[in-house]
């Protein structure tokens, strides 16, 4: 039996679309040069678009997997079969804590053990995506008054709309500060091997018309020693109680630099990207991917490899900045210090 | 007239052969895919092959150049156009001073000034075809002492065969340690834009039977973290007195990372990398390259572009690393500590 839905106003982000029935993910592998659409109702489906990085961002994937479930519970699957299509979806990518908190809170507010409310589920995931954009809009606010008018602002990865609902993390400070009136120029790392750089926030600032500058992320270093870059902020896929974080790949090697060269450092996340469960960033689960993504690169035009073809590969897809090179986190919960982070105070949210 | 040419025993190294008349070299930018051989012997399409990388590495540039002009002086080339064609091969890279260096000193043994003698000029480019051969072994000998059994050894860009006419340089350093019966294990940077460690170095190993992993630039940091590096080695284009030095860009960012983690930074040279007319590495001029190459990425598989294409980018071919970053420079003349650099070792050379 399907359960009438209950008409609701149509929920739209940069990257995802759902009318209440049909959930629509913007094919993140295609950009710039492709808009294609996937349909990504069913939570296979889903896991299938997360793990290929079809749809990808910390919070995005929280949001985007929430949403499929809900269709699903709207189908009148049964306990069990939303349960095991949960576990499917929080498997699909093990570092970004924010798929495990979205799926988890969708299964609570279902409450199973008294046989499951979709309704209560489909609310829940409704919430979700709300609370994103309301996430977004609070991170920018904190982070904007971190910038100042004329800075150079070095980013790494794709933190805006494309990885959220709302306006972004890392990239959605950059965007208020510049809406706010402040000269800014954004430095943008390609973001080896899937450059979500050179692609996605080239592609998003492109259309802000916020002037950039993209370089190879070795690159970054050269553009501190010449003070260009006042500030860098990036984004965090999960936080360890002590502030340590894991984020894409090139983030640490980013921090240490940053560090050398007296640029602040700035990860901006929601609450959600918090795991109380760890006490520093060395019990993050790392994500190693497949090695044909550092032997060539892949996109629109397909698939290309550069490298030997049996080429060995080292290729996690996150590395762990240890707290001791973060200048401030900004969460929208606030801005926290290296000695806020120090003294415990993620501990106390 | 052309004036006869002595038979000569033909020069060969991995990217280049001579057989006295005809100057042939591999077209770097198909590898490793296609082992293409392009016809060089006229100054003017060496210095396309140079300007667009077909042939590259400061020390085989200064080789190939040398012999292209030796082969445009049997033609019975006037003084003028002979003086004209080192012009043009000169401006073609402008960072490297080997290349400079090269035709510098075929000039002085052609002797214009009585006339020209194109015998002389062409013994002069045979000479330097040797000296390089015994400046990598000289190189390779001081530099093999500084690496340990189970080393983890990272490298930057191609220092190796191809860069060279002999064994190379940082690379050639690795490869005789090995050969000495030490258990290495390479780490080779992709680097980025032209990927010359993913397409040359990763060649060149494989070949060599010498075990590596190849990883993007930004994950040099994450390996250096978890232990699994004990030495830096990379080449060098140009060197100034005080041991500050030019390198392919993303080795200053790397020379940070290393001083972070304690690992020890050795750029690998030979004395015709000195310039003796900089004091510091402020004056080496650092040639910028087209957007192109970062917009994407070519190859044996044609170019491929994954920014929009109008995106605005920074793309320096070198940067300069500082002597308070090096432990020790190898010269083929010896190690020269940082201590020894800054009491103006180079100097005395």
């Amino acid at each position: 039996m399907i359960p009438a839905m209950t008409p609701m106003k149509p929920l739209r982000s940069l990257g995802l679309t759902f009318d209440g029935e049909r959930l629509l993910v913007l094919d993140q592998r295609c950009l710039p040069d492709e808009e294609s659409w996937r349909d990504g109702t069913a939570p296979d489906t889903m896991a299938d678009h997360i793990r290929t990085l079809a749809v990808r961002g910390a919070p995005l994937i929280g949001v985007a997997a929430a949403l499929s479930l809900a269709c699903y519970a709207g189908t009148g699957a049964s306990v069990g079969d939303l349960r095991a299509a949960a576990s499917r979806l929080r498997a699909a990518r093990p570092t970004a804590v924010n798929l495990t908190w979205a799926i988890d809170r969708l299964l609570r507010a279902y409450g199973d053990e008294h046989g499951g409310d979709p309704d209560a589920l489909r609310s829940e995931a409704v919430a979700v995506f709300h609370e994103d954009v309301a996430l977004c809009e609070a991170m920018a606010r904190h982070g904007a008054a971190l910038l100042s008018d004329g800075d150079g602002v070095l980013t790494h990865c794709n933190t805006g709309g494309l990885a959220t609902v709302g306006i972004g993390t890392a990239l959605g400070v950059i965007r208020r500060a510049w809406e706010q009136g402040k000269r800014l120029h954004v430095y943008v790392d390609e973001t080896r091997p899937l450059l979500q750089g050179a692609r996605l926030t080239a592609w998003e600032l492109s259309r802000l018309g916020i002037p950039y500058t993209l370089q190879t992320d070795s690159m970054a270093a050269v553009l501190m020693r010449a003070g260009r870059v006042q500030k860098v902020l990036v984004g965090a896929d999960r936080v360890a109680r002590n502030g340590d974080f894991a984020n894409k790949v090139g983030t640490y090697g980013l921090a240490v630099v940053a560090r050398h060269h007296g640029v602040p450092f700035h990860p901006v996340a929601p609450y959600s990207t918090l795991d109380r469960s760890l006490a520093t960033g060395a019990g993050i689960p790392i994500e190693d991917r497949a090695a044909e993504e550092v032997r060539g690169a892949a996109g629109s035009f397909g698939r290309v490899r550069w490298s030997p073809e049996d080429a060995r590969v080292f290729n996690p897809a996150f590395d762990v900045t240890p707290a001791d090179l973060v200048t401030a986190l900004v969460l929208d919960r606030g801005v926290f210090t290296r000695e806020a982070l120090g003294a415990g105070a993620l501990g106390d949210l």
